[in-house]
């Protein structure tokens, strides 16, 4: 009986080892000479001038200038002075959203119909071969429109294929003729709960906008993505984040189909980004998760936690809902999804097995209803359940102080305040915006938030957000002195917003998010100090180099 | 800046990886003086006196007696002249399946309606806050019934609560009146294609009686399991296979919520079983493993490779597929569940990503039809495919030269061959029994051949199913000199069937399934050899210890 040979037992097993975990950094190294900072215990900017690796991919040691260099190092290498930060955690944004994002249509950028059109027109004619023309991004009040586009406009410029384009906050749709008549959607169609479907003026032929529930009278015409498609859009939407420094993020609404997408990636190696995952129904959390939260999986890139509820839409569809009317449409309050008792044993049924909810909650009526379910069944789950809220746009003065109360964890996105100021502003009426998004009245009434982008909504654009988060002005510095300039917040809270807080609102704290001995490496060098830049500075930051567990996962081109 | 202590990151970096992980051994062992065998690459058997085992869990090595012991072995275990066998691998089971059986009722082993009535009524009664009374195991041919029993008999006895029980074969089930009820079954239903709800004589009143297809019209109003009685399930069908000495087995037939289920105990390190998986669908394959078949998970613990497909149905419930009429039954020559055509687009589309195919085919007629597919199929679809068919209980001896081509592996389960004799005797006539269960007849022609329980169906027994594949006898000896006899296989050829060739059909030779090097180290210690045993012996055989990955996952008690 021979032996096998020690490196071909070693070959089969490194095989099987590599199918489960990413590789880890292969040596102790040193990154030395940068202006290093982290947010200490806290909540205050610590400062070092060299991580220390572990072999692990975990930080081993951060020093500051001067201190003894340890001596047992496999690689140092000289950080030329760059300025580096924890990895950006973003608390709210959709994975494969983003992913989707970046493979259809982007017409987030555009600023009138006439350039969306055009837009529309090119990629339909680049992409011949796509069954169905699909996007989004588009904002009619952005193009000053002062109504929504309609199926009309699209078919003069498709007429051979459905198209089907999602407004910039995703609670509503464009769709052509041919969309709608695939759907089988005519002007017999009747408007479903929580949903509306446009009317042409004087008609009840549908004019080709879809708000909120209605939606899925089009959307679910669409042929649903391949699982080879599902997992090109991952690798997109890893490359997309990593090169804006996003090392974690926060979930929001997995399905079933996105999580087997992660695992897909996890059990290849190729899951590099920390994902805190939030299911998009019970059904799903149940099915994933079973009877509790899972375990963090691939070195703390993977975990559900718990379960992402919708309890109202958006301010831009005045599907938000509020105490009164909206004061650009008398007779609207927006549109509740769930009844008092719907939302209460959604978070309830979630609550008794330990997973966290996190509601998504826009209008002041929204906001007021998840505060009172959380006071309701606190008597109930008690200990660190670290209830969240997102959005949270628009909060009752009154009500912020219940914000402070049982941990509830506000979750912001600041690019959502420059983007949607003037909108707002029509929406609520000046004299209702006492707490609207209103980040600092939250921390001075003693409550917890975080930062988020909201991706592929906004751009996850940390910089951008961090920019916001200390000025309340917008890319061109609007408004002057910054808008309700009362709710900025400092340096230190805008980073740790977007590391160590998101860290905590995800369960994370003592994982990643702070640069610290024991923590994942994770890091972006970055081109400026955004404790010495100024806002418009700030959001011009250029992310250098990306790292997760002490692997380089984006370089900037040179 | 104070160094986290060495103790406290091993600390967390263990707790990160044991939620990945299962613990492997912990030392080089060695277990001496055991009377070991395996299954050499050629097939035959061969005999060891000493199995060393790596820190890793694989084999490191056999020794033949008298072989010089290494002597850098932290454990050495006195094997006290125990047969030492490979674990047993079962081709053909439904691991959740196993679980669930051993949580509800079972009646497989009632021999009459009278003893089954008494059994129900026990297990109601022992059972108050169960809301449905869920078992199976039937069998009216075992009972010598000469007919189906009616819900009146249940009713009789179960007046309170729904009661729904499955058939031994798994292709019908027995409801009660408050079954019917839940379910909305009544006179005016009728029987879906490629089922049939059996009716009281003379009248359109359903008799409680639903066959193949027509079983959802009850099995869909009985309440889903929740996560945390499905992980109760693997957990009990995990305890059952290992008293049985199976240490890994191809499960057919896994839906989302089974893989789920895997899932959550792989991430905990409870998955110790090595599950080779056929997806239900194709939407449930695509879902899972997405472009093509996962990698090996948990140290070589699941797989997703193919999909299962159900051509036709049982011979129990005339169900399977015959090219000439039910010897039995007139006019009635069984259901095919596929068209022609949906048999070749669902293989072709698991095909053409790489995944195995494994075709549910008992009658004739049934295993011609996955023939002739396989035969077109191989024109586009080259290279090691391993096309299975499982149960080919009734094959055409014109068609048996067939399973020789394209590398198709024949998939038998040896105990229906003893416990469907007499039924297939009546069902067939003796005159269309020359390719029944026809084993040997295969490797004759040159075919591929491996063994399973399809447990729960019945007992996951292998010591029995070796017995049945050397002797063709029952457990009562019967018939005398074996049915068929002509049909018996070598005990290597057994012994092969359920370990080394249960591990090629899943595509795991090289990893597991026999005791040399670099494989992983799953036996059982037995306390007979089954070289030198008769069948009714070798069916007494008693599993004493049962280990996987070199851990001890069973022990009997003294």
């Amino acid at each position: 009986m021979e032996r096998v040979s020690s490196a071909l037992k070693t070959g089969l097993l490194a095989g099987a080892a590599a199918a489960l975990l990413p590789a880890p950094a292969l040596a102790d190294t040193l990154i030395y000479n940068v202006d290093g900072l982290t947010i200490d215990e806290k909540g205050n900017v610590e400062r070092f001038a060299s991580l220390v690796i572990d072999d692990d991919g975990t930080v081993r040691d951060i020093l500051l200038r001067g201190e003894k260099r340890p001596t047992d190092i496999d690689f140092s290498v000289d950080g030329e002075g760059r300025v580096m930060m924890p990895g950006f955690i973003d608390a709210h944004l959709h994975v494969m959203g983003i992913g989707f994002a970046a493979l259809t249509l982007d017409l987030s950028q555009t600023e009138s119909l006439e350039e969306a059109l055009a837009a529309i027109a090119e990629f339909a004619e680049a992409n011949p071969g796509r069954p169905w023309i699909l996007g989004g991004g588009w904002n009619q009040e952005k193009w000053g429109l002062g109504r929504f586009p309609t199926a009309a406009e699209l078919d003069a410029i498709v007429p051979d294929r459905p198209v089907y384009l999602t407004r910039v906050d995703g609670h509503a749709g464009w769709a052509n003729s041919l969309a709608m008549q695939a759907a089988g959607v005519d002007a017999s169609a009747v408007s479903p709960a929580g949903g509306r479907i446009e009317r042409l003026a004087g008609s009840e032929t549908p004019s080709g906008i879809f708000v909120d529930a209605a939606e899925s009278l089009v959307t679910r015409a669409i042929p649903a993505p391949r699982a080879v498609e599902r997992d090109l859009a991952l690798s997109k939407a890893q490359e997309v984040l990593f090169a804006q420094g996003v090392t974690a993020a926060a979930d929001m609404g997995t399905s079933i189909e996105d999580w087997q997408t992660f695992r897909r990636a996890g059990d290849r190696g190729a899951l590099k980004l920390r994902i805190m995952s939030y299911a998009s129904s019970l059904e799903t959390m149940q099915l994933i998760a079973g009877p509790g939260p899972t375990p963090w999986l691939y070195e703390d890139r993977l975990r559900m936690g718990g379960i992402k509820i919708y309890l109202d839409g958006a301010l831009g569809s005045r599907g938000a809902w509020l105490k009164e009317d909206y004061a650009d449409e008398p007779g609207n309050r927006g549109i509740p999804i769930l009844t008092p008792a719907q939302l209460r044993n959604t978070m309830s049924r979630a609550a008794m097995d330990g997973f966290q909810t996190a509601v998504h909650a826009i209008g002041d009526a929204a906001n007021a209803e998840v505060l009172a379910a959380i006071e309701e069944l606190s008597e109930t789950y008690e200990g660190d359940r670290r209830w969240r809220i997102e959005h949270a746009q628009i909060v009752d003065p009154a009500d912020i102080p219940k914000l402070a109360e049982h941990g509830i964890i506000a979750s912001y996105q600041p690019l959502h305040q420059t983007s949607d100021r003037v909108m707002a502003e029509a929406r609520m009426g000046l004299g209702r915006l006492g707490g609207a998004y209103a980040w600092r009245s939250v921390l001075n009434a003693g409550g917890r938030i975080t930062f988020g982008s909201d991706a592929p909504v906004e751009p996850a654009d940390t910089p951008a957000g961090i920019a916001v988060a200390i000025s309340r002005t917008d890319a061109n510095g609007e408004p002057f002195g910054g808008w309700l300039p009362q709710e900025t917040v400092s340096r230190a809270q805008a980073i740790a917003g977007f590391s160590s807080d998101a860290a905590f609102a995800g369960f994370a704290e003592g994982r990643f998010g702070r640069l610290v001995p024991g923590e994942r490496a994770d890091f972006v060098l970055v081109d400026r100090d955004p404790m010495l830049s100024s806002p418009a500075e700030i959001r011009n930051m250029t992310v250098l180099e990306t790292w997760i567990g002490g692997e380089r996962v984006y370089k900037r081109a040179e």
